[in-house]
């Protein structure tokens, strides 16, 4: 690992030399390397908090000035409850995933391989250097990361830190690279020659930046836009269990819940116990006329105070807060239906919830839905790598091509085919040659 | 299947509506549609010809006058022996694959499904039509097709069987859509919110122009710069069948080898039959000096003055003709090496051969290029989604993600997942809540 001012071309040439090398390593140096990188950070959790703690109070400062957004000040604090935690387990996590290997033995062999390089930007969350340093090790793949500038401290401990750790193993120096060297990113996302995907973590605004400007390939989400659907047959304790912690769990993530749809017949009977759990959490709901008009005759009269009139602008927008927007379903002719578009047309197709009894009901939302992940009864919170079981993640991708929903290990490799013969051609074959070929089935992957 | 006169934007509306339609048609509706194109195209194979041979007339036209490439015109006729059997079985070979489905019953799932809209753009190949129309069928995607000018009498009467065999199937009308408008390229190109994957099939100018301007993920390749490296302890017979059938069993094909490497100890013990059998076969030969000053020594007199001395272009050309250019690689220090580097540095990474007679020099080789497709002792030419049982192809690629090498039903497909739960949320588990998961083990397709 790296700290480079080298330009981003000799960066990323670099990185790709070190990738043939890294694909070669055996399991065993790169696990090694992972557990280095595991117990150095975590005996020096002390210094990185104080960087970090740093990093955190001139962010303030920028969102004081209305420089930087709350979400991305969120994202930034490494010490907020269990998150240092989670970023060592990930590591551990990574590290027991079986290596991604696949059969040997037949004529034609389908291998799982390496990428090659992967180009990281970031924002703001420090902990993605040890999630992506961990993944790109054990997946054999080189890294450039590319930190913001408003996790300048935090970076600079985790990855000397990181650094440090894997000078005693076999993982080239190489293989992963930080670049600090300011605008490198319109350099590196045009060099395709050399780098194979790119995943950008952080704002809408920084995601679309690279999927409109990058030469390759670019994983990821520019949107977490949320829905949950209330059909008027929820239990109503799930919907308040469930509804709370979608958005009150994390406000600042992209699998917060942004836009709730709550059935006509349940406006009365569900949503007040809903918006009550949620007006206490402190909860800014953003109402259409109907669920107003209902919550005013059921909520407390203190809490009614507090219900503002949504703007048809509310239902496309990701609050990243304590903010949610409310839509009446009608219901006729089919509620379901009419949800399904709203999600569809109003969503960003990354995670979205219906809460029912009915698996039928479940089963119709979900079909119709054109989400990556599709939750019934329970929190769109728990779309996630770590919660997936992926170990950590490289992050969340709407695309639908390669890697979609929560990525972890596998979003990281591809394959390749090796044929051997004993010298045929292929005119002898087929419709020109007339002779059939003996196809033994392939394990895909 | 519809030939249309609608907007770029009115079509690529229509086909994401009815993608929504088509992934909910059961399987029996898709395989009988499939046996109704079959049968249709079976009966109609004369006016299917003669459509073809009155675009050969005028392609040819433009190919006396410079305006189009030879290697277009061959891949535009379809009464070239076998094509139009092997298109046919194409579709058959679809019918019987195992309809793309994962695991039911654990609460986290992840289904496969269908992408949702392709786009795929192609000149000459009438038989892509065909090819396309089964794989979105069996896949469930939506497809617009949009050929090029070259095919226009050949496509008007293949997808015109198509779709009245169509009428009396299940699958709608817009799913498979025929653009025929002229400059429609560059709108469709810019639809993401409708079009979800782009297959160009055709020139390395059309790829690298879709690669460029397209809005959403392009599979495919550019080039298809193959190399066969002949060892020094290869076997000479092998060599000859090899080498000749990957020149010209189609040199117009992708998968044709372009430049052959020759280790200097084969120069003049297995070079010679090669270069023989390939100037019989009409190839014509560009060497560098040390290659050409050997088969001087060795071929004919009649044979030696067809040699050509090679340029340093002729290592980077894709001829898709009856010429291969040759290089001569070193023994010391590391012939393998040596070779690795030229396919690495010169090659398009789709599908590179050694011939060798050992399993530790063939694995070498293997390991170090950096190629889709990776071939020991056979042809080039067996680089093909029906040659490898993937029944027919959409393409090979070269990209780094998705899909790699020949590109069947499964490159047509994507994962969603979905997530069953009772009331659950998040704030409970991991670092903020404590509470550990069971990760019971997900069978990733």
């Amino acid at each position: 690992m790296s700290l480079t001012n080298a330009s981003p071309e000799e960066a990323a040439r670099a990185a790709k030399i070190s990738s043939r090398t890294l694909a070669t390593l055996p399991t065993t140096a790169r696990n090694n390397a992972l557990d280095a990188i595991h117990d150095a950070l975590a005996a020096e959790r002390d210094s990185i908090l104080a960087a970090n703690a740093n990093d955190l109070e001139l962010a303030k400062k920028s969102a004081a000035n209305g420089e930087l957004s709350a979400s991305i000040l969120k994202r930034l604090d490494l010490s907020r409850k269990g998150k240092f935690d989670d970023m060592l387990q990930g590591i551990k996590d990574v590290r027991g995933l079986e290596d991604p290997e696949l059969d040997e033995g037949l004529i034609l062999q389908r291998q799982t391989c390496p990428i090659g390089v992967l180009l990281i930007i970031f924002e703001a969350r420090p902990e993605v250097i040890a999630n992506i340093a961990s993944l790109a090790i054990k997946s054999a793949n080189a890294a450039i990361l590319k930190g913001g500038k408003e996790s300048t401290e935090s970076f600079k401990a985790i990855s000397t830190i990181i650094s440090k750790a894997l000078a005693g193993t076999e993982v080239p120096n190489d293989s992963i690279q930080l670049v600090t060297t300011r605008d490198a990113v319109d350099p590196l996302l045009e060099l395709s020659q050399y780098i194979d995907l790119v995943i950008p973590r952080g704002s809408n605004e920084l995601v679309s930046y690279c999927q409109r400007k990058a030469h390759m390939p670019v994983l990821g989400h520019a949107d977490g836009l949320c829905t949950i659907y209330i059909h008027s047959d929820a239990d109503k304790e799930m919907c308040v269990n469930v509804v709370v912690d979608s958005k009150t769990d994390y406000p600042a993530a992209c699998n917060a819940v942004e836009t709730l749809l709550v059935h006509e017949d349940a406006l009365e009977t569900i949503l007040p116990a809903v918006a009550e759990a949620l007006i206490t959490k402190g909860v800014e709901l953003r109402c259409d006329e109907p669920s107003k008009t209902a919550l005013s005759k059921h909520l407390p009269q203190d809490q009614t105070s507090l219900l503002r009139a949504s703007t048809e602008a509310d239902y496309t927008t990701e609050f990243l807060d304590l903010t949610l927007a409310i839509r009446t379903i009608p219901s006729t002719p089919s509620p379901v239906d009419a949800a399904i578009t709203h999600v569809n047309t109003h969503g960003s197709h990354h995670t979205d919830c219906i809460l029912t009894s009915s698996p039928q009901t479940s089963t119709h939302f979900s079909n119709g839905i054109d989400s990556a992940c599709k939750f019934w009864n329970c929190s769109t919170r728990f779309c996630d790598g770590m919660r997936f079981g992926f170990g950590t993640e490289v992050g969340i991708s709407t695309n639908k091509v390669h890697a979609r929903g929560p990525v972890g290990l596998e979003g990281l490799m591809i394959h390749e085919y090796r044929l051997a013969g004993q010298g045929q051609g292929a005119a002898m074959y087929g419709g020109s040659g007339g002779k059939g070929f003996r196809h033994k089935k392939l394990p895909l992957a």
